[in-house]
């Protein structure tokens, strides 16, 4: 039997410099991809984020708030443009290394409802897998039937496809260890978290709702709150620091990784 | 009321130098880029085609015969990601010259039934047009439900589209100056055809067949094939040479144009 897919997220932070416009992280985006191609996974789909292309151009035109005057829609295409810079660079990268891949562009086949995503046909993406061709999908610029267009994140596209697909695992590759205690930034007694549960993680969230740390996308309050839907589906979340070499490998082997495994019915620590 | 939409389609002899590999024509794509601009459709859709980037790819790894051998898998990555980098750069020069637009991925979101388009959901292309946004579309490589993957040709697309988008005008810019009565590289008596009717184009259909100058999705001959279910619906056509300045400007703002016109019910001539 076919395994169960594995979708792996690579945050914007580690695909590119966040701090310098339109610069990619190519050192890390050649690493990974050699640590995907090394790992070898049967059923993997991959999402990125925006980092420094897609998020400045959204924050500039103010995508997020939708469609509120005329100069807004140059901002549209100039946002997706950016992601398809991006993507292009990561698609080349696992063609080089001979990794069969194709991308799938969200704004192509999803229109959201009020940032949401009600719908998305996955077909393509189930045969694509079938065919042992990674997709590929990323944070992207949509049309929004409510607010002529939003931004559908990368880390909304991770929860809903690992549900839709029903998906072993997911992994997400971020800039920092996992999961802390307490923002590690401001707080020196801040611990990594390395197993939670799903009933530990909603009380944890409220936690970090306080921090003030937001992005266009929403910061880590965003990322956990898009994860819950699929960890109660019983899907398994991983999260590891791909900025340090070998993480997402040893992640994707299965292998013991510095990280915080959230699983849904974790007993309570 | 708005207007119908316009769809033009810019050759892959056109946009890309097709004797030399992975070569776009840039001063070809700069300069029609501007034609778009000064003519400033209100409704417009762009299809192009492949030419040096899309074909030799596909060629290579025996595409248009399906899912025959996996080795074909890592040739169906490469033929997309050839086609991204010629729609990138058209994309890149449109948004330049500040043109709104947006691709719409055809491998995103049609699979073929054996090599042809059964189905397309076209709310979001129908949405950016009423945004004034420019969907742009190309000849790609799609799964097919029967035969594995194929490839779903620009011409494909453009009869396809203007037909579900009710478009009032199919421009084609070719390398040549438009249909001719025979084929005038071998034939010097052959003359340009300026306006054809349905039941002329038909007929010289039969003829254009015995030409042998196929290439992977059809040459003049495929186009007009593709081309017969949009006239049958009362869709106008204008061939014109998109190598030479002005001629799609001139077409695009209804201008007289050297070419040929082809509508459904002309009088014969």
């Amino acid at each position: 039997m076919r395994s169960k897919p594995t979708i792996l997220k690579l945050g914007g932070s580690v695909v590119t410099k966040k701090e310098k416009l339109f610069t990619p992280n190519k050192r890390a985006i050649t690493r990974l991809v050699k640590e995907i191609k090394f790992a070898s996974v049967e059923s993997l789909l991959v999402i990125h984020g925006g980092g420094s292309f897609g998020h400045p151009v959204a924050k500039k035109y103010r995508i997020t708030e939708g469609f509120k005057d005329p100069s807004q829609i140059m901002g549209f295409s100039k946002t997706h443009q950016a992601m398809v810079s991006l993507n292009k660079l990561i698609l080349d990268t696992l063609i080089q290394e001979g990794i069969p891949t194709m991308t799938i562009q969200p704004s192509s086949l999803v229109i959201t409802d009020n940032g949401r995503m009600q719908h998305m046909d996955i077909k393509i993406v189930s045969r694509l897998l079938e065919l042992e061709i990674i997709p590929v999908l990323y944070g992207d610029v949509v049309l929004d039937s409510v607010q002529g267009f939003s931004i559908l994140s990368g880390d909304q596209l991770v929860s809903s496809l690992a549900i839709k697909l029903g998906a072993d695992r997911i992994i997400l590759g971020i800039d920092v260890d996992g999961l802390y205690t307490s923002d590690p930034k401001i707080d020196p007694s801040a611990s990594l978290i390395q197993h939670i549960n799903l009933q530990e993680l909603k009380n944890l969230q409220y936690k970090i709702g306080e921090a003030k740390v937001p992005d266009v996308t929403g910061g880590m309050r965003g990322k956990i709150l898009e994860l819950i839907p699929a960890i109660e589906q019983g899907i398994k979340a991983i999260i590891v620091n791909a900025v340090k070499p070998n993480n997402v490998y040893r992640a994707l082997k299965g292998e013991k990784v510095i990280g915080t495994i959230i699983k849904k019915g974790d007993k309570v620590a």
